[in-house]
């Protein structure tokens, strides 16, 4: 299941990049009401790069290309209630750890080590006391826990062969369940029937999901987790929905399609635009373009096509200039994609951001996740998006700063277009790209004959 | 969907048991990988029993039966992303609060209150922040507290109407789902499908997962929350899963069943036995019996049902008496079920366990988590179960002190029977019983009949 060369590459890697050790934990399941009823226990995704499978209340040192393991052996109570559990010397073994120790070992052995903060907080603050310093969620409080992650940025922002093999896997899942979706739609009455065919298929292939589903009619609530509205005849459905390996690696992929099989006029007008601006971005894809261009030029597609359906006035350089896009195209056109969902969005902006580079102020431009120089063997998502936001659309200083720019009159007969999405995964290869998610349709046509 | 006129009986109830004022808080969310792919929020149980709705980042103030809400209104940033929420005072008016303000109006009302600390241990710091008082997660920590956890644990030990009226729609949605499993299980093919089929039907219907399911054929292994493994014909497979409903009162059923729709002639044999002591179990519970002699009397059952098919030697009540019925069935007979599945478990044995009473050391009783006589109102699981566990099976201690208890040979007989369980979920009445859970077949040869 693992690949123990794939591992010790990385940890070489690791060494080549610094000279001091590293001390990764990997968490605990939070309780949920309470103790014995825990949330579902997910690794650190650094301690899973290096060490490859999900091992609960552990910790990885690593230190020139070494790998020293840290966990307690699972108790005799343990066995009772769990079964026959892998010892520390099989898990060893099975990771290619070059020693292994019980976890009261680690607190010996950890001056001046580099660490990177845990989200669980019970670990964090474990982490704190071993360390006997305090540390910041999302940054850096240490300069060499800063070149940690700048060393551990470095490695996880292209991917190696185990890694694509992984994250094919979970693609390939979301894609059946995407299509099982789209399928089934005619038959289901709610969101919620909906989203049970869909993560179905992901917990059949024994995965999780990588992030909490959308599965909307209200596409224009961008992180809508709810599932609660009856599906109606006209009702355009989003569903963002992605699987995760069980070795931690993630898929994300968003279809729109109509509840009745067929999309409205005013719909098909909408998705098209955003369609031509997902195809035009994906085909700007390659080693050395500027994610943040490949973003402008997702934003003038979509101006350039509202233009030409009469809801945006004027011309399309100038309205992205202004940021008038936005406006129905608030967020960025994508993010990074490896062991998260947004890729090390845990260390805040230093993953997706180049060194030097901060968010921009621009309405057009400041939720953008990733602005970096695309290279080979990253994998990004590309999914613009149309959404009548009523946040936005109602704002006074928006509607007053764009008033002369939307022909208001033309919007109101899209009543039935609140929201549109449409995401794919895609690896930067040496010579474009590889759309990892090419198995999903994305032309309107071929999702109205799905539903056929 | 709530009753305001259940919540403000709730908290005068409260406060006709207490004359200080309590703060509860309500969580978070915790993070997964980084801040924004966080868990499904949960609130705490305690706070769902006097709030009535989950609300993320509140906390309420209980005295002389008023209820003051403090939580902040959602961001205008969050609007654009999650589309327009309910205001405080919304929430306020929905739920019957008296007065509702910012949190940081709190921390000027909170000397001497009573708590109880949450399980997301990011609330549980700013619990102790603001209280300037440090809390013991699971126990009381300053005598007000004792006597507030005392005081909910009499309320909540039995139901209104209001609780039962969601009991059941958790129940509900639970049944239907064990059946999906039981008649889709010769279509499936491994652990991982079957659970997806279950936990399907509970997505489907807008609820979540009370606990995490257990699907195993390795029903052997009690908390077993793996889906790896092929069904093979000759394989009994146990579920364990019971939904939650959106206010957070959940349902807890286990089933057994054969993987190729047939029981051998021993996995009907020990079914029975099972099945016995289940039905005898239920049979007994009334008003005024301590639930601790309703799992020493379903000991009793399966000790004789095991002497009467020769795999135990002796006298049943002589065998009860030194633990022999824990070989085979080392758990409590149930427990408490409401908001929690173990109701009320993050207050440790205070709930469970009757004042005075503490666990036994007995390997035959240690593991019961309800000792109190049974009242009106109160709803329980009884579930027993027969298992061959290695780690007790080949256990040196045991295997001496039990060697002669033991027909080896017999026992050798039934590899096929690794883990059976049932589970129903009980309201206890004035005149004896209501099977909660009675729409679900017990009987081997319905189930056998779902399966055809
Ligand atoms: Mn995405
Ligand atoms: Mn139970």
């Amino acid at each position: 299941m693992i690949n123990i060369n794939t591992l010790k590459n990385r940890r070489q890697k690791l060494a080549n990049l610094i000279n001091f050790p590293v001390v990764l934990w990997s968490g605990k399941s939070p309780s949920k009401n309470f103790k014995a009823n825990h949330y579902p226990f997910r690794a650190s995704s650094h301690f899973l790069y290096f060490a490859g499978i999900p091992i609960e209340n552990a910790a990885i040192k690593l230190e020139n290309g070494k790998l020293d393991l840290f966990m307690d052996n699972p108790s005799p109570d343990s066995t009772l209630w769990h079964g026959e559990m892998p010892t520390r010397e099989d898990i060893a073994r099975e990771i290619g750890a070059n020693s292994a120790y019980p976890m009261e070992v680690l607190k010996d052995q950890i001056d001046d080590v580099a660490t990177i903060p845990v989200q669980d907080i019970f670990t964090y603050e474990k982490q704190q006391k071993m360390l006997q310093r305090s540390l910041s969620i999302n940054k850096a409080s240490k300069e060499i826990d800063n070149q940690l992650m700048k060393a551990i940025i470095s490695l996880r922002l292209t991917h190696d062969e185990t890694a694509l093999k992984e994250i094919r896997k979970a693609v390939n899942v979301s894609v059946e369940a995407h299509k099982i979706g789209i399928k089934s739609t005619k038959k289901c009455s709610t969101e919620a029937e909906v989203r049970a065919v869909m993560e179905s298929y992901i917990i059949s292939k024994n995965m999780i999901c990588a992030y909490n589903s959308i599965v909307t009619i209200n596409g224009e609530i961008l992180h809508n987790e709810t599932y609660h509205n009856s599906l109606k005849s006209g009702d355009l459905l989003l569903a963002d929905v992605g699987a995760e390996t069980a070795l931690g690696w993630a898929s994300d992929i968003t279809r729109t399609w109509p509840v009745n099989g067929h999309f409205s006029s005013s719909q098909r007008d909408i998705y098209d635009v955003v369609l031509a601006a997902h195809d035009t971005c994906i085909e700007a894809i390659k080693p050395g373009v500027e994610y943040r261009e490949i973003h402008l030029l997702g934003a003038k597609i979509m101006a350039e096509g509202l233009v030409n359906l009469g809801i945006l006035k004027g011309d399309p350089e100038t309205l992205v200039e202004k940021d008038a896009h936005a406006i129905f195209f608030p967020h960025g056109i994508g993010h990074l994609l490896g062991l998260d969902v947004h890729d090390m969005e845990d260390l805040g902006d230093l993953a997706g951001y180049e060194e030097g580079r901060t968010r921009s102020d621009r309405f057009g431009l400041g939720y953008l996740r990733l602005d970096r120089p695309l290279k080979a063997g990253m994998v990004v998502t590309i999914e613009p998006g149309f959404y009548q936001v009523p946040a936005i659309l109602n704002h006074p200083q928006f509607k007053e700063k764009y008033d002369q720019d939307i022909n208001w009159d033309k919007l109101k007969q899209l009543s039935d277009v609140r929201g549109i999405r449409i995401e794919d995964d895609i690896l930067v290869t040496e010579t474009g790209t590889e759309i990892l998610t090419q198995n999903l349709p994305t032309q309107a046509e071929n999702i109205e004959e799905m539903m056929r």
